[in-house]
């Protein structure tokens, strides 16, 4: 399996729609096992988004990348991201729900 | 829903020992969607363990802590912890696998 974790940081007072864009079901996310999408807790960085991933192999990622990146079907979403944290890759070993 | 986002960093050598008692079968987690305990990709950080957490609610993560706590059942993990990093709360919305 293929893990990242991604903190986002939305345009002013633009964390919410972005929210619901990257949650949008008409994007479809083949060989992924778990996506979650996070505000902060009690919003003390208000801007801000935790997206957490595990995908069944990181070609499986990839190729889901390209494809949005073909597609545009992300193109509203990524123009409300400010700026992007660093992302932490990880290899996931097992848990609840995957 | 409540979430957590923490770092973990095993006693040298100890990482998936630890892996391994975090995903015990034996500790049941009610009231929790997701748990995935993920290593560093390419093992940049060798003894570095990734742990991602969404419950239904914080009363939920409470109360399973308090049993825990009570129970002792994950003493042993517990004891292979070298170093707690500071852990992300955050409010997760949605996504896949939830």
């Amino acid at each position: 399996m293929y893990g990242l974790i991604t903190h986002l940081t939305a345009h002013p007072g633009r964390r919410d729609e972005l929210g619901l864009c990257l949650l949008d079901p008409n994007v479809k996310r083949p060989g992924c096992h778990s996506y979650v999408v996070a505000h902060d807790l009690d919003d003390a960085d208000a801007d801000a988004l935790w997206v957490t991933e595990v995908w069944m192999s990181k070609a499986a990622h990839d190729a889901w990348s390209a494809d949005i990146r073909e597609s545009g079907v992300m193109r509203s979403a990524l123009a409300l991201i400010a700026t992007w944290g660093d992302t932490v890759f990880t290899r996931p070993i097992g848990g609840v729900g995957l």
